[in-house]
């Protein structure tokens, strides 16, 4: 069987997730590679950290697909003296090239934010807002309405398991239906969801300020947060984006094996004083 | 007794945290009140939140003293339609003067980031970085070492409760001996903490990118991270500026009577699926 | 008679002067107040100086609409050390709320410049200059010629006095016919008349630099120039607005008690040494 | 008698007001001519414009010296299409040499802001404030309290004569002994002004909302405005220039010519309804 | 015969060379002279020069019209203390009108690049890229391929001679038939050469790092790239712009005498050491 | 024998070449390698071209020091798809490290500008112009004087031949005696080559404008201008960096062998109609 090159892949990345869907300042694309070397064994993980790499290395992987950039911010030395560097080396040494698929991948259709809602269990799913003609984030309706506590138990199931769990801002027990996501850090889209009508916003990577902020021009009432986890949200885009990426490449007589990276990349190791309930008495 | 103009409290505070230590895009000082009325009872608290103001109000404060901003950005009006808007309208029908230390309360000392030393029970305490002549977080050493989980577990015995407990990044068995802090969210330090030789960085409000990439430098060994909450670590502070304003005001025959605000202003009510331990496996 | 909530108000006033004519640097709209307050006695005013202010809480206005922002510059801190900062508290302590229209009032039909166009007696009024579809100032014919100094002394009849009185650049006996009017500051629009082949232009606010480059443009003959004074041009609006306000308003079952405030806000409170003419044998 | 070459008359003007003193933004030094051309006949003037070039070519002179820049802002043609241009053609055809001392001069001592302090019979003169080394602006004591209405009367008799007259904000009947100074348009010393105590401040070109907000924020105290009018305040130096430029080039063996130009550039020509005194029973 | 008003050439510059079609950042048009001056004899120059003017001077011409802006950057002095200003002084005092057409020349058809064309012998020449609505550059056809250094050869022959010769980056002996230019400074256009298929780009002023740039992309193939000069290759057009402007002007009964510039502006005097072919063995 | 480790060349390099003296827009120091892989054998290049890049993997050279940074704009991808990706990625599978020396070279002592200066013989060399402490470019004198034709003929002999040759602006047969020198593109240095009093000013990469502007300063006198070419006056350099890397390293009983590039990376390959002297009878 005829290996695939580079190139095919790429392509077929490409009508996935055009480039220039991608927001301004993101960085997606081809890393690192040769758009002539063939590729037979793919991995897909959310981040290219060390760890990844040497994941995809161990097991002959010749092409890496990440949400994240490696070099969202542009480099001038690929030294190893840098993490940055000692993953570009890394990479090139091992002849594994690097396919990054970022907020084009957020806004595709299917995509992250795709992924995230139906891991939400959302029906009658739309953009959650339209900016220049693409749709960022998406907003659905549960099939029945739960408890706040219900349904984050319910994702909790559905999501790759992270230390920090799920932080969820408003009452156990109030009913949502309504329901609004964005994968990764959402904190640019409170106006979208205020204005959408959401019971609760499913996001990640909210912040002490933003977060109390939205909270209280909600005056405690909805829209409610979730910050489901960076990693864990993005996470779930991986299985979508590995049969999308052999559904387009069926049919040429090749063979290509894949694997979905199974490391936490979310940087923490344990937790200390978690609380499943608030018992503080305090409220904000 | 006479009661004390509002003039002599803030010029005592304005001698415990002056105002040209902050940083230069903050805010502090008085938001709201009239420089001669009368201050007999004072609330502290991290956040300036509706339900803060409220609970000032109800206890009748006439002064209420905060970390944090009310208005960091500024504000084209102040109509109830916004949680800004709102919270000064409260404040004014309601007599109460706001009083912010914010970057200044950071780098004094003592200061928020003494406070946060003092809970980890530090000795030999110095600024973690000296700009333009002004101390930022601090640097020292616990008595005899400690694993990381033991450390992180005396933390959270004097950390306030907050919902998220104590997120950490590194091995639980892993020595621990020389400690940095930064109160609030510390993500402008990473280069001083690895510079300082620190095995360990206390901290908060860290996101997925600048945690992951701090990870990724540490090549997995120190310093390691733990986010120990945004008003968690704040919050010790209040009671160091309770106690040093009285100590200021001392001796002019006056009678204060101040309250340390309980209201938890950490935004989140309550966590599904935190795990004290990592047992997925992976690692970063 | 039912008393009329705040939120109909605004309504009515956002129908009239629709927030997104205003410009990009404006800031327009509700200042203070809550949109459920009744209201049922509002003032007028150019600016709301703290005297403005004292004269509505006297008369227990309970709505000022202004057309200057108070907050034009965003503010941090509303304590009474500053003059924004007393205004503010005056406001929500008497329970008045503040409106403003500004550049949206500016460009409105009927608005700021067709008050200032009416009171010049012009006809066949259109706009000085379209830009983005909004019409900017105001230009006309006289039904006849008259000479410069005839058309300021009928222009002088019908403002409200400021003791600076009305500058004129141009010969007293040159005769005028074709007008251009820009209520406030009006030196934005200079190249806008000159193409427009006024005779003369009627506005307010100019410094020596602009107003003497325009003479040197002009070479001593036309656009001469008329500086009629910032407040009094614009003072002519006030009526304007109440009656177009209370028209929206009208059919609704309320009363609506109105004042158009005849404070002088113009900062001047006399001159010295002005001429009627000038006899100093001097040329620009 | 040997004439003076152009270049040692600039040498001298230098030495008097340093160009380093200028402010940055400011375009000072020779505009147009030859170092080498001789000069016999000096104009000085506030403002280049036509009208002054004019008189100066039809009195023969050689060097126009002018408080106010021609070519502030860069040109990219002299064509006579814009006045710009007409007035440099009308230099270099008439082989007229312009040199301009503008902010340099206001900062000099003696410079613009002394002979306006002189003007205003102040002793014990100080700068107003110090930036960078350079004093900016004056502030003296009048030998005898006045009220502001004497104060303003006596300067309007050593004043040149603009139609406008002198504009004064405050209560005519109210003593004054502390004035502060700043020849030209002074928007841009309000704090300083504010800081320094004066009972008054003369300065000029003062627009509606910097000098409203001034009386704003001195709650109808003092400081109080006077407005004496920017070529009035600014035309007082030229005789300081001349005297100074005579002094400065003695004992050379030549013989200069020097005039000081009577032309009013002050824009305006006549001005109906102004009031000395404010009737109209408003205060702002 | 009635002489010609500067008024009617400079019309018809315009329609040849509409201004609105410049680039944003250029400065074309009149810089000096006044648009009722008769007009009799017109110099066409690439460069203002001081020479330049001079020849135009001795000659009796009173309008230079140039390619390159004299007042690119604008100026705050003519005197003749600089260069610029010694141009300026010296062409008012001559009464030379000076008219520039620059980028607008550049995408006219004809044009620059029309005239550059044209010289290389192109056919079928089209844009080389359409920004705007506006073709810049030219692409065409040799009418039969050549070796890159018979083209140049050939080249050689119809521009004038500078001392720098032309400069090519290539094989000599590879054969070229597509062929892109760009009068003067072309170094804007490498991704659209690239993108255009062209075997070879001529244009000029190409500094190291673009020019090795390019050929690093090139990996030593097409597009090659040949340096003709920045004044040799702008020189062919000053025949194009005389020919269209007494065209322009047939017909209305006036008498032109036009002269174009020989004088090399190109700064260089003599070369030491060039060589005809590379000898050194190296490549790049 | 020890190899020696790249932490030990890079320790020399930088304390030869102080990275912190290099200008704040430059990106010098490692580009690509390890600091703990064995250097046994090291390039010396001006540009890392892909040529150099390959002749260097040839050699089996571990190390490539060049003067040319090779991501001086950073970049987000290292593919192969850009030559700056091909460069990164042949260096990496080839094990070389690359080191840069650019700016903080050309300040050195010994730098890029003292072998310039070396080159061109002059004697009492100093620094041309100082900031910020760092002596930039260099001016000295000839032994005796010589015409500029001689001169440039002397420079001729010294330095690599680069097919463009050396162009002169100024008459050849003027006497010059003292040299100003900056390596590589000097158009930045012009103000401090008039105030030094140069006759000559040697320098490289000039194009059209600033070349003829300062001519034009100049009006035709001294300073004349030799661009020498930006390869070729850096190119110099080479052999001074290595030998004071060997001196550096000596006593550390080490062996390392090196190399001088000699690949001509002047992207020029050869040029038609350049010409010794100039008999176009034009001047600039």
């Amino acid at each position: 069987m005829i290996p695939l090159p580079l190139r095919e892949v790429v392509a077929a990345l490409e009508r996935l997730y055009p480039p220039d869907t991608a927001s301004s300042w993101d960085r997606v694309g081809l890393v690192s590679g040769d758009l002539d070397q063939p590729v037979s064994r793919v991995h897909f993980a959310v981040d290219p950290t060390l760890a990844v790499i040497e994941e995809a290395r161990a097991a002959g992987a010749d092409l890496l697909i990440t949400h994240h950039p490696l070099l969202l911010r542009g480099v001038h030395s690929v030294a190893t003296t840098s993490a940055k560097g000692a993953s570009v080396t890394a990479l090139i040494e091992n002849h594994i090239a690097l396919y990054v698929a970022h907020t084009n991948a957020d806004v595709a259709s299917p995509g992250v934010c795709d992924a995230l809602a139906s891991a939400c269990a959302l029906v009658d799913v739309e953009p959650l807002q339209v900016l220049d003609g693409v749709g960022h984030g998406r907003i659905g309706s549960l099939a029945s309405r739960l408890t706040l506590r219900e349904f984050v138990e319910h994702l909790s199931t559905v999501l790759p398991k992270a230390v920090g769990g799920i932080r969820v801002a408003g009452p156990a027990d109030a009913f949502v239906s309504r329901v609004a996501v964005v994968g990764g850090a959402g904190d640019d889209f409170f106006d979208a969801v205020r204005a959408s009508g959401a019971d609760v916003y499913v996001t990640a990577d909210l912040r002490h300020h933003p977060a109390l902020e939205a909270r209280e021009e909600a005056r405690g009432g909805t829209p409610y947060l979730v910050d489901a986890g960076h990693w864990a949200t993005e996470w779930l885009w991986l299985r979508s984006a590995c049969s999308e990426l052999l559904r387009a490449l069926a049919g040429q007589g090749t063979s290509l094996n894949t694997h979905i990276c199974t490391l936490r990349t979310d940087p923490w190791d344990f937790v200390i004083g978690a609380a499943t309930s608030d018992n503080t008495g305090g409220t904000s």
